[in-house]
């Protein structure tokens, strides 16, 4: 696939971490592409560096409208509703998609608005602890997983179904790879592997420090590298996690009986770690085995360690295909 | 100070990543240093990269007791009972020091032994995830802190007095930075700021796991660094955690209990992370901002981030030096 599969320009709404990448990473391959930030700092920013940004939502609306492009909401959680209500008033067909790592609260504020049809849900799996235009850069999203949801194929429309195609097009045009997911599941996953990651570590930040300067000068690199997300600003952390409480908590209450267990293994005359050191270097090891082909490598051929499954949308039994790669965490091509 | 202020030769018993990346180091400066390893392969490995080492426990504890050699045990805890009784036949009046995570349990079979006189403790806060000979490497200690222990000092003669001069000039030639501690304040503090990291990344690990497919496939970069640890031999973990039980216990319910109440807080109709995340940020911060000279530099000087107390061991008031040095978690240099 080429980036010239993707015929729509693209309109990037937020020029953060990820949209700003997003955007460096479509110039860099000439593929058409615009960006609006409320912050005129961020758009003066990117615009000294030759991108094609403008801090006027409505302005960048009426052109994306014009031009058929696919917007990318890529603002966090909280500026979400205006821009949908913008979105309604200055570009009513424009398809979107966005990069909100809690996937549930958007498709329900996407729901209320009856914009199922022109909305596709995204969130690629890239990100640093540091936010802003200064962050963004260029192979961000290279071999990361963009998770695309599927939950509307149900009902779609022909429409719906190129809209869905280019969503997964434009994120093969970064070096990404398309992930297909139901919302539900999505969220689920993410509060495992991400959110419940967030909370540990600002735990572990606080314990740490509660311990006072001796504890603090002894800490090493296991500490350094076990809190490095507590650096991520707190209004993003609370963006995620809040609005993905029910699946947070769930994936809290499993790791708080794990740690209730462990505690107990260690309270009596033998203290004894053996279930949990053993089940942990398990459970990582064979994150290792799955991860492997991404690890550093002397080779230059990075290989994705997910397998592939090609499809074409639309055509009989693409549902069944989407659940059997979403149950894989496989990778998707569109042929 | 230069390596020529330590005028015993080193014994290092225990060739795994600590005591064989010791045995590079000394090597490397030219200080008279040999090893021992019960492996035969290690030994073997050492020797072929023209390091003085046996598998020979009695001849070496002899050749060490000849020349008067300071004896680093450098093995897991659950082979230092034997290593201590073999010392009392073979090497009896030799110094030694440890590089065992726990101070407690070693202090006692120290004690236990009547070896007070002959014994410091030590810690270098340095490591990775792998182990062994072929896991050890030249460098490791540079910056890092090496907790010497100083509870025996009050009833210190002047034998004790110059092994703690030479265990704290030892920590100096292979670049590490010598920080005081009691016992109970070492145990208390890597408690939080290393077992607890390790029992959460083996719980994180788990609950990823968990997750299946799906959720494996999403996991990015905040997972794999904060599971990274897990990957440690679960027997290192487990002698780590079970023989500091009592402070693991402690610092995990002050963690289950933040838990607790971040659960508590997302669990309402209005969920809210701020309390935690904003806690956890700004403990982070301070974490940042102590080690900031630490942190990867244009600059090719790199300075160390713990004050520093000089002193004379054995003059009057030094003890009161080392409790003022371990509460700033000071490094500390000998005059």
């Amino acid at each position: 696939m080429t980036s010239t599969d993707l015929n729509r320009p693209i309109c990037v709404l937020g020029l953060g971490l990820i949209g700003g990448s997003l955007l460096r990473d479509l110039a860099g391959r000439n593929h058409p592409a615009y960006g609006y930030d409320r912050s005129t700092a961020s758009v003066r920013a990117a615009g000294r560096e030759g991108f094609d940004t403008s801090s006027d939502l409505t302005g960048i609306l009426s052109r994306a409208e014009e031009e058929g492009a696919l917007i990318v909401l890529a603002t966090p959680m909280p500026a979400i509703a205006g821009l949908l209500d913008a979105l309604g008033e200055h570009a009513p067909s424009c398809g979107f998609t966005d990069v909100v790592s809690v996937k549930t609260e958007i498709s329900q504020l996407v729901h209320q608005r009856g914009m199922d049809n022109r909305y596709v849900g995204g969130h690629p799996m890239a990100g640093t602890a540091n936010s802003g235009w200064t962050a963004s850069h260029k192979g961000l999203f290279t071999r990361a997983a963009w998770v695309v949801t599927y939950d509307h194929a149900e009902n779609a429309d022909r429409e719906w179904i190129e809209l869905w195609s280019d969503v997964v097009r434009l994120v093969a045009t970064v070096g990404a790879e398309a992930v297909p997911a139901r919302v539900a599941h999505h969220d689920a996953a993410v509060a495992r592997i991400s959110h419940l990651v967030h909370v540990f570590a600002e735990t572990l930040a606080v314990v740490g420090d509660n311990g006072g300067t001796l504890a603090q000068s002894l800490a090493a690199s296991s500490f350094r590298d076990s809190t490095r997300v507590a650096s991520t600003q707190p209004a993003l952390v609370q963006a995620m996690c809040e609005t993905n409480a029910p699946a947070v908590v769930s994936a809290l209450d499993e790791a708080m009986e794990i740690l209730a267990e462990t505690r107990e293994a260690l309270s009596g005359p033998e203290p004894d770690l053996s279930g949990l050191a053993e089940a942990g270097y398990s459970a990582r090891e064979r994150f290792e085995a799955r991860h492997g082909a991404r690890r550093e490598s002397v080779s230059p051929i990075k290989i994705s360690s997910r397998p592939l499954l090609r499809l074409q949308p639309g055509t009989k039994g693409w549902i069944r295909h989407l659940e059997h790669a979403e149950s894989l965490g496989a990778r998707i091509e569109i042929f």
